[in-house]
């Protein structure tokens, strides 16, 4: 039974998870740690960690599950120093939103019979602004938890008892996990994700340039306007590492939509406008 | 003081007008006319209007003010035919979303002393589907309400006192009124209102094809998704008029657009995309 989990990254998404498993009755220890010892400070204030860790290759160590809560470079960083110190029943898993990367780095180091399992995944949720202070225990209640497992991992029998355990926390703090193959994954997320967020962006931008300087005139928009731009608020922080290790789909994406605009700004006075709303209206029905 | 209106075009916008007029407060009649019986019936059911005009001209010639609350094309149509019959102390307004082409028309057939007075004008609200079934009283609550009056408008002072009423009424029943010149207000709207919903339709579209055939996939995108495709649903209906009459602007702001996701797709890897997110993020400050 895992008794000991640390959560290395106690910003919006880990402190999230802290409180998450507080609220859905996990017993056991949670040991935090981030870069930035006032994240931590907050985190542990908040209750979303009973201790801070000094040092976050002993706190994951002395765990059972670690779950790396930072950006996606740092997720690889810590993957490589983690491997050669954790034992064969333990477990590391992530939250970063681009899997391909992560998962080669999980073959070429973990998910082998005398290694420690590493199960690439991530909750498809968050906020337009990180940090601890917005963490919330009911972030991922609804939500999808993506994995991308190896297919051809192999581990100890404690490797899978660990991962077993880990999904049924993840169940437990409202999430309903999705198991996608590591490519498909980061094709899926490029269109569904990274593609609305990109668009939101772009039109936010324009939209700043074009009627910025009278902003009375934003208010003219009303709910559509507010909704179709809320994402452009997201910091570029947050969509970096995104646009660097998931780079080729994201492109695929968007010149798709650059396409599919051009298409209709070539029809607005043709028949082919009415097939295009009714594409589009078949997509909001259930 | 107006103490009779009519309100042709019982649909979303038309019986909700009658409706937020009664829970305001306006004591006079409201007498309702619309193409299909159906919707009429619909709205004298639901108090949005007191009684069913059999004949909309008759209806006009017998109030103060005439709500036009039909397509463009049928509110064009409608505005040559109140022409000549009503009097100088009538106001005749509307709620179509492009005012350039009704600008032209108002200034040709109405707004002189003798004749009545045309107001351009609409409310920045709706909803994804139109329809009586949908109308609320509350639907213009803190949303603006544009109007494009023709500076050159010559009136009797009956006429400037009706415009002086409605406009209170419109203020009484939730609504911001801002007053916009009619060219700019046609690419002021193609940008903060119809790019937004031809950009939800195009990413919808496009999703449909992508992801429409595995709808467990959908559920991925979460919250961000549902968002930047709620307008997706849409029905062409209410657009294609729009698409039809405000076609330059619409193209111009598409095209911007265009260029703007192909600015992001070529710097997803260089500083430049840090900058594109600034910029979003400064159209979503206060």
């Amino acid at each position: 039974m895992i008794d000991r989990i640390s959560i290395l990254g106690t910003g919006l998404l880990g402190a999230s998870v802290g409180l998450a498993l507080r609220k859905a009755g996990f017993q056991g220890r949670i040991v935090g740690w981030n870069r930035s010892s006032e994240q931590a400070r907050l985190a542990l204030e908040m209750g979303a960690i009973d201790e801070i860790a000094a040092d976050p290759i002993e706190a994951a160590r002395t765990s059972q599950v670690t779950l790396l809560a930072v950006p996606i470079f740092a997720t690889l960083d810590f993957m490589e120093k983690l491997a050669p110190v954790l034992g064969s029943d333990h477990l590391a898993t992530d939250v970063a939103r681009t899997n391909r990367m992560l998962s080669e780095a999980a073959t070429r180091l973990y998910n082998r019979p005398e290694r420690a399992s590493f199960l690439p995944g991530h909750p498809m949720a968050g906020k337009e602004r990180g940090g601890a202070a917005l963490a919330d225990a009911d972030l991922f209640r609804g939500a999808v938890w993506l994995f991308t497992d190896d297919p051809g991992a192999v581990r100890s029998q404690d490797g899978w008892q660990v991962i077993k355990e880990w999904r049924n926390l993840v169940a437990a703090i409202g999430a309903k996990t999705l198991d996608l193959d590591a490519a498909r994954h980061d094709e899926l997320v490029a269109w569904v994700s990274h593609l609305p967020q990109f668009t939101a962006t772009a039109l936010s931008a324009l939209l700043e340039e074009e009627v910025g300087a009278a902003p009375e005139l934003k208010h003219v928009g009303g709910r559509a306007l507010r909704e179709m731009t809320r994402l452009g608020a997201s910091p570029f922080s947050m969509w970096r590492d995104i646009a660097h290790t998931n780079t080729e789909a994201v492109e695929h994406a968007l010149l798709a939509l650059e396409q599919r605009l051009a298409y209709i700004r070539e029809n607005l006075r043709t028949p082919a406008l009415r097939e295009e709303f009714e594409q589009a209206n078949r997509f909001r029905r259930e």
